[in-house]
């Protein structure tokens, strides 16, 4: 080997190789078993260990849901070890709120002496996938997750990223880790007992992901949103292909783990974030996001690139998807603004938004003009009274 | 995009992209500066955040420390922007077994709004480092982290690496993540008031990774042997070459993250951990990897192609380092054994424990002889007793 003298170390870069596993099926517990088979590893000789981490909410609503997780495990037992009871937490933000919740988490590994092979399946929405997943992450460095996400929120969009987290000092994900997941099983049939205002919600992730990527998905989803809303057959391609882009920002986007200032995924998110805060959480994710994608696109079309034709099909398509929203909170826009040096202040560095120079076509803006914004969040809430006069 | 239809989702490859920056000074807080300065980037267009976290032990030898690097700062205005007073944490596995003292430092970088692109710099043995690391990797999913080890141990091995860890349910490294320092500054004059105890020990780190990597290091420790343990000027060029394999294990070695079931570098090791807490850290981690090496290159001169020359080189080596030890702990071999199960089961699957065919030569072995192991570990405490006789 020859080395550098000590006078002349050079920055040494290197690269980590992962494998992102997304998957789709109608009935993972039935039909569809062979899928979370195969995904785990059973080539030690022996079944691996598999601990099951359910959602409390998904629980409720899925009452035969333990039963049939129990007789998956029996049915199969050269590929499942089940690692103690399945455990069941609270879902929503109440389980990323109690550090005891990770506590507890990381004694059930340890009482089951889980490995770094051994693989942690959870149930449940966003929530419960954030928080179940950073006990994963820290445990051993790192057990195997599989997320099974069971809103049509994480199966489009954030069940399908590297993150997780927990919330401390009253600050949204403000621990956690970059971590990426064994696997993702997006299951048709555990999105079903969704309530329709959570299944609807979801698909605000779906138009972000469209402005940010493909005018044909945007349209897609335009043309179908009337249907989503009814929840009819047309919802899943749209939470496949929302799934796939997702995916493809993160295998081939190039920032998986958000080293560079912007973080594209983020379009409406300043906002977003501040009014679930603002709201304690009244607001779901999904309605804020939407709420914030609108704001951010009427913005787009009086400070860039967008056109207001473009702007106006963008409201038009949340508005179809009953998700054209607005909330007293809209009016503190001083309070609301603090969410931009929050977002800010959370990837570090200068502010860096993500805005529309045209439907898929983001750009980076380091400033954001506040006047600008409180006419655009007006013009938001107006159209939210005419679009609910005329309904 | 094309996409797979839902049914026939690939498993999709990707890797993600670090730099890791390995830097040598001689005086960090002196008249080599520059060489931190140059780490910290101000390319925000002002000073970055830095938060200073130095361990106990470090700062009780060196009482001018704090005020040489409260001074750095105040002469760096333009690089530098302290955040908060300089912390103080207990250094040795005392600050890896108190949680409350993780629970504080997330406070202090909460307090000081520390960011993604603020510095977190720790300044103490591996321990304290790990501590420290583990905080700042969970922060805002991971603050910059620059490591400045103070103990020839973590110069040459742990502080290259690219984890942390504190210890948990009695577990040593039960918890951590992997997260690539931002920067690594192994910096001469803080190793200079390690007591002789401590800085000898280190060098077994060093001894191991040359058996592994390069026979022409280990016959280059070989020769120096006598000179290091003497603290003559031959300790720095092999700390240094320890240090840059280690880095380059890491940065070319192809499985920095440990996804695979080998673990190479921890040769000598499984016995070593064990012994650690067997002796309640009675015996330093060096102290007890030289022990662990010791035992495993006999036994791969009886159970592999390590030839008994060969062996009794480390072993000569090891012995004018004044690391070739007893300890009564290694009579008890039926405890010291579980140590091989711990060992699997942190890594997960079958027992992969690193043996050597020769010097440089480091094999895989899923199986360990237990007769012929405690043959080894005779004939080390054997060699022991015969070389103390002599000296």
């Amino acid at each position: 080997m020859n080395l550098p003298t000590e006078n002349e170390m050079p920055d040494v870069p290197f690269t980590v190789e992962f494998t992102h596993r997304l998957r789709f099926t109608r009935d993972l517990f039935g039909n569809d078993a062979h899928t979370l088979i195969e995904v785990l590893d059973a080539s030690d000789g022996q079944a691996p260990k598999v601990q099951f981490w359910l959602d409390e909410q998904v629980s409720l609503a899925n009452p035969e849901l333990k039963h049939r997780i129990q007789q998956f495990c029996a049915r199969h037992p050269k590929a499942v070890q089940i690692a103690g009871n399945i455990q069941v937490v609270p879902g929503g933000e109440d389980v990323k709120n109690d550090i005891h919740v990770i506590e507890r988490m990381l004694k059930c590994f340890n009482h089951a002496d889980m490995d770094r092979r051994s693989y942690v399946i959870v149930i449940g929405g966003g929530a419960v996938l954030d928080a179940v997943g950073f006990a994963a992450a820290i445990a051993h460095r790192g057990l195997r997750l599989i997320r099974i996400p069971t809103t049509t929120l994480a199966q489009g969009d954030s069940g399908i990223g590297v993150k997780n987290s927990i919330n401390l000092f009253q600050k949204k994900n403000w621990v956690g880790t970059f971590a990426v997941p064994w696997a993702v099983i997006n299951d048709r049939k555990l999105v079903e007992t969704l309530s329709d205002r959570d299944f609807c919600c979801g698909f605000s992730e779906a138009v972000k992901v469209s402005l940010l990527k493909s005018r044909k998905f945007f349209e897609h989803i335009h043309r179908d949103a009337s249907a989503i809303r009814q929840r009819k057959a047309e919802a899943w391609p749209v939470i496949a292909e929302s799934a796939q882009w997702h995916l493809r920002h993160i295998t081939a986007g190039g920032d998986p783990f958000e080293m560079l200032e912007a973080r594209p995924l983020d379009f409406g998110h300043w906002s977003a974030h501040k009014l679930e805060t603002m709201t304690s959480f009244e607001l779901r994710h999904g309605e804020a996001v939407a709420i914030g994608v609108a704001v951010d696109t009427i913005y787009s079309s009086m400070a860039h690139g967008l056109s207001s034709e473009d702007a106006d099909r963008v409201l038009d398509c949340l508005d179809q998807l009953g998700l054209l929203l607005d909330h007293p909170a809209l009016q503190r826009t001083d309070e609301l603004f603090c969410g931009l040096e929050e977002f800010r202040q959370h990837l570090g560095g200068r502010l860096t938004v993500t805005m529309l120079d045209g439907i898929g076509q983001p750009i980076d803006v380091h400033a954001i003009d506040h006047d600008l914004m409180r006419l655009a969040i007006s013009q938001v809430v107006a159209r939210v009274g005419g679009s609910q006069s005329t309904t």
